[in-house]
């Protein structure tokens, strides 16, 4: 079955922000990576079983930029480890699960996503997470 | 270190959200409660490594019903598991941060809980709990 691979949470900066979850959560940032087709940059700290996902806006384009500024700084998303994202993309749309991305795309860390509509689930947005096994990834 | 013990996620209504969870993500439901204190009732769901806790106002007074008159349904809290409640607290004090509670009180499935102030912690509502290993519950 699935897990919770990360929980993703929009900032307005990594820079501002960080010391907070270091500092005073005492969590490990273990990457800092720029993801340019989704115009962010973001952080992953180690929360222990699961991942916390920073996301700071690159631009004011950037989905993250817009979610901000409507509803301030907060929690985005939830991701869950998926093994197949193609199987699982069918799945949901043969029961009827309006997905925003019909097709997987790139994400962090290498990682193949696609998020669901919140309309679809009560309102969460949800993201299904493939990450090929760290041999495989060079082959790609 | 600590870990993630539980996604929140405020709902209207448990009975029109829960098959989303169930028949859809098919995660397992392992405990209904109602927490008086709080005015909701909760739904827990396996996520593997982290649980979803969805949360249905009992009435328009509580908080949870507040959040979703404002922001609608969606992801309201994350839940830190920590070992001692009490420390944690007074370390957070102690780092200038604010805290919605200065002293434990009583969540669901017997954990001792304190929230953050999200003014503190950049828009995320991060929740502490502690929660008693089994043997000692009863003796409380």
């Amino acid at each position: 079955m699935q897990s919770v691979n990360h929980i993703g949470i929009a900032v307005k900066s990594l820079e501002a922000t960080l010391p907070f979850y270091t500092n005073v959560l005492g969590l490990k940032c273990i990457a800092i990576e720029v993801v340019q087709a989704e115009q962010v940059k973001i952080a992953f700290l180690d929360a222990g079983n699961v991942k916390i996902e920073l996301l700071e806006p690159t631009n004011s384009r950037s989905a993250i930029s817009k979610f901000i500024a409507k509803r301030g700084e907060g929690i985005h998303h939830v991701a869950f480890n998926v093994q197949s994202i193609d199987s699982r993309i069918n799945e949901m749309k043969e029961q009827g699960i309006h997905m925003l991305n019909d097709f997987p795309k790139k994400g962090a860390g290498g990682a193949m996503v696609a998020f669901m509509h919140p309309k679809s689930s009560h309102g969460v947005l949800y993201e299904f997470c493939e990450k090929k096994p760290l041999g495989e990834m060079d082959s790609d």
